[in-house]
């Protein structure tokens, strides 16, 4: 009986062949061949046929229009092109996935140049059955890799692949990412040519934020982050030691460490004084980090390895990053000796190479090593600032688990909300909603009459604002049933009887409840946050800063439900105006405690209701003098 | 008589042979040796002795703290590194200048591995006496370079490094720039390695935009950029025609291009008709822009050739982007075929190889015709993006230099109007010196008593705006020395004596001309201008966003002046709030025309005042419901 399948017919005669695999209990296929879904109806047809046959036989089929399967550990290539010589490269340690098949081939191939290589190789076509999400899940559970790289069209599957994320979290091994049809144009081309439909960018960078998974945001960033992700060291902080074999070299990787919110922080006393020690004299004042070790790393290779060994004692250091020009027989004395130096640590040590082919012998002991190498000092700073995330994202996934929020009770509480806020839910129900559920909500009465709202706003205290109530009439405003700065009560009785003329006049069909009163809430700055509903990941909550930013800016953080209270200082640092939360320019400095207490009571309200409700929308979220957040505005979005 | 001294010795004994091989006339010495102004006040004041030697002799000296000059063209190594074996690689056409020689001799290295390869290599060192721009300006005429590279620390002279950028838009050989120190802590480490003060890093970048230097974030960019720039193609428009033989690749493409701005658009008509002639029958339907056309170059390499000459003739077509999995012998021949095209036209094509060592042969071969070649089809477009902004500098620079606007009827104006304005000019002064050179300022009268103040507010309109009056106090607000929207002649007779009152008792010695009052300008939008002098480039327009937008976000362009009205668009776009300009949000939409024409004679006045004025402030520069803008608040600083 075959173990495999390997189907390159032309389409018209794929199903009879994997219908007849199937008959012979065949456990898996492969189908290179293409006319699936890339190509028109008929195409897509067949296709559903073959997801069917796989679902009722249970045969694993990948493809079709899969470049097909490489196997490096084993060495069995199951795939048409033109590829590696199995025989010529042992298997590396990072496995890839791919919707792309061409691209997967020519990465592997540049893996394997950078003396990086590949395990296993998964081009999963058109997705017909086995998806990249599929192999994920395996290839996290096999010892033969330390990381896993994937060329990502569409996540077919969110949940399984924000599992998948945690799983690797809890197992340390890091996941690369490559996102094609990032944009509205480049997902047009990923839909053509493979019939699948892009998914909204942002939500799968919010996933990846979260989660720990390491964006590349170029293709040649892969191969450098893989590699150092199946080094698998976690640097504990920000603080980067750095020695280098030319102050420029330093100097570069100081600015982007800098830019990307790592540093490069002083030694510690006992540091300096040991490396005072390499120093000639007539610089023996100017210890610092970086560490200029340029002369007596060419004097001496063995000084390389003692360096790093000093820095790595220091407990102001997180990680190390060597640079070394290389060069030949002495660039390659100075990688063992580091080499040895870093099996007594478990800090990450990264590793630049200036030079290219004059520092191959150095270059090639380290790769051999498994130290992660580099070709600038920016890309190793790059590659360090991403570990760092997974790091975060570990820690955190750790407290998640421990501290799990959601209870039978908060379903049945926010079932019963749901209820009484009714398939219509005005303003006033989604502001009881939200209060029901414990977020601050400004006071409001619900006035039948000006004089009713009179009563109402003296009730409430001046000034007020006073806003006409309907289900049926959703922009306020342009309704004419929006009055600010309500001073006394005739004011209030005044404009009460003016917003239902309006509002009148506006709709003449719509059902008038009366008119919303409620203090105006003296605020230097407004939020805007909520929830909705991402079609592939679930909920999404929001932060974001209110009015113009929002809107002309996109200035807007999202975060996939369950949230931790650092994915609240997450998002916020993520946000453009970011400073103005910290109390810039004379904003109130928001309680950042009360703040994530808002948006985690937000995230268990989206996952307890499930499909009851596909979003909130809170705009404004007032920050009060006290720097206390409190709901303005809300609308509440019941499942249709 | 030797031509050159390369001096090699200790610190202490290089003076006196400087000193001998200027006697002897040698006319120029490098200095390879360390110990100066990077180690201490006495390795300053050695290295001050020797620029004094070398401006009294008239001797060239490249150095202290030299790498040294490698000069591939004619295969002369003088640098004691260990380096290219120069009889191994013909010279490239890229010249590299390098304020760090460890990175430049890494990088010359690495040049000549990608098959690109360099044709001199210039480490300044400490520049005691030769800068980079001197070598960058000798390179730009020598005819052995197509493109020059520079390393830069800090660019000592800003109008000759502008001259020289200005000097290379006209004849066509673009600039890459790497820049060390972008940040704060990356500077200080610049700063303690050569010895040299960091630039700032955002007037750098500002000269970079407008004269088309193309800067590399990353060290690993440079080599990619320099190939580009070498072919010397420019592209006329942002259109890339892509053609290729992996899906992923097109749409990695094109996400990169929407997120830079460029297009990749629909092909005319008889484009699509001839490519239509190239695809097997059931795909036939499926013609576009990127062209898939992974079946046909498998098959048939030499259709490569044929399909990009298809897309050359297209005028929606500027540039066109290969994309080619890369393999083998029908790499290579796919390559033979497209070189052929590619010289019967002047539109800039570049090739995409995305496997590295299996796609050798091919990639030999492009590199060798002088096609730049990337490794992934993200880079590719950023390299077309940065020649697309040096074909529009070099538009800009023709549009420039056919039409000076500066005359010495401006030179006489704007020294009359700063006389007129005093040493201490109050915002008075700086509105009528503006008024005065034809920028719009909102109309004022200045008000000695409360009943002045009355009479001025009556005829000017209401509402109004009073603020008080003095050189002596600067924050108007703090001092209670504002009011706004001041609505009758009584409440700004009151208005008047308050403000004195209060000016009076918060500064006791201040001398109080009395109140200005204007009207109040009703705007939706402020933006702030001006210029200020930077001390390596001078003058720099500034644009931004009022308030909230420059304080929190930093949100401000600059552009050295003279200023042109692309530079003004430029600038706005620039701008991370930029929609609002464009009328987001009920915003006004912003008269590009006039705004141009406000920036445009700021910059003149800018130089024009030259050293007699340090800067303006224009905060706010209101923007009208009409679109006009218009000075409400400025300051003038003139010469200290």
């Amino acid at each position: 009986m075959p173990d495999l399948a390997l189907i390159v017919t032309p389409a018209a005669r794929v199903l009879p062949a994997l219908e007849e695999a199937a008959r012979l209990g065949v456990s898996a296929a492969i189908v290179i061949s293409s006319g699936f879904a890339e190509a028109g109806a008929e195409g897509a047809a067949r296709q559903a046929r073959m997801a069917e046959l796989a679902r009722a036989s249970g045969m694993i089929v990948c493809g079709p229009n899969s470049i097909g399967v490489l196997n490096y550990v084993d060495r069995i290539p199951m795939s048409f092109t033109s590829s590696e010589d199995m025989d010529r490269h042992p298997a590396g340690r990072v496995a890839l996935v791919s919707q792309s098949g061409g691209l997967m081939i020519s990465l592997a191939n540049r893996f394997f140049d950078a003396g990086v290589g590949v395990s296993y190789a998964v081009a999963t076509g058109n997705e017909a059955d086995l998806t990249a999400v599929d192999a994920l899940e395996y290839l996290a559970d096999d010892g033969s890799s330390d990381a896993l790289a994937v060329l990502v069209e569409e996540v077919r599957d969110g949940p399984r692949f924000m599992a998948l994320c945690r799983r690797l979290l809890d197992i340390g091994k890091p996941l690369i990412a490559y996102k094609l049809g990032r944009t509205e144009p480049g997902s047009g081309t990923v839909r053509s040519h493979t019939g699948a439909l892009a998914g909204a960018y942002q939500a799968f960078r919010a996933v990846c934020r979260q989660l720990g998974v390491l964006e590349a945001v170029d293709l040649d960033d892969m191969i450098d982050l893989a590699a150092s992700g199946a080094a698998r060291r976690w640097p504990r902080g920000p603080g980067i030691g750095v020695v280098t074999g030319s102050g420029g070299g330093g100097a570069a990787a100081v600015d982007r460490a800098a830019e990307l919110g790592l540093t490069v922080p002083a030694f510690g006393e006992a540091s300096l004084q040991a490396l005072r020690g390499f120093l000639p004299g007539f610089t023996a004042g100017t210890v610092e980090n970086p560490f200029d070790a340029t002369a007596q790393m060419i004097e001496d290779p063995t000084t390389a390895g003692k360096i790093v060994a000093v820095l790595l004692g220091d407990p102001a250091i997180d990680s190390v990053l060597m640079i070394d020009p290389g060069s030949g027989e002495r660039g390659r004395l100075r990688a063992v000796g580091l080499l040895e130096r870093v099996r007594e640590t478990d800090k990450p040590v990264f590793h630049v190479v200036l030079s290219g082919s004059l520092a191959r012998p150095g270059y090639a002991t380290l790769r051999a090593g498994g130290l992660p190498v580099f070709g600038s000092p920016g890309k190793a700073v790059e590659a360090l600032a991403g570990l760092g995330r997974f790091a975060r994202a570990r820690e955190r996934r750790a407290a998640r688990a421990a501290n799990p929020t959601l209870d039978a009770e908060l379903h049945l509480r926010v079932a019963r909300a749901l209820g009484s806020a009714g398939p219509r839910p005005t303003e006033h129900d989604a502001k009881r909603f939200l209060a029901e559920l414990g977020i601050p909500v400004v006071a409001d009465r619900l006035a039948r009459s000006p004089e009713d709202a009179a009563r109402a706003a003296q009730e409430l205290g001046f000034p007020v604002a006073l806003k006409v109530h309907s289900a049926d009439i959703a922009h306020k405003t342009e309704a004419g049933g929006v009055r600010l700065d309500v001073a006394t009560a005739d004011e209030a009785r005044h404009a009460c009887a003016e917003i239902l003329d309006n509002a009148g006049r506006a709709a003449p069909k719509a059902t008038l409840d009366g008119v919303l009163v409620s203090p105006m809430i003296a605020s230097a700055l407004e939020l805007i946050s909520g929830f909705h509903t991402d079609p592939c990941f679930g909920p999404m909550v929001v932060l974001g800063l209110g009015g113009v930013w929002a809107e002309a800016l996109g200035d807007v953080a999202l975060r996939p439900a369950p949230l931790t209270v650092e994915d609240v200082a997450d998002m916020a640092s993520e946000l453009r105006g970011a400073a103005l939360l910290r109390g810039a320019r004379g904003a109130p400095k928001v309680d950042m405690e009360q703040l994530a207490r808002v948006l985690l009571i937000l995230s268990d309200i989206a996952l307890a209701a499930g499909a009851g409700l596909q979003g909130i929308d809170i705009n404004p979220l007032a920050v009060r003098p006290s720097g206390h957040v409190i709901v303005v505005d809300a609308s509440l979005y019941p499942a249709s």
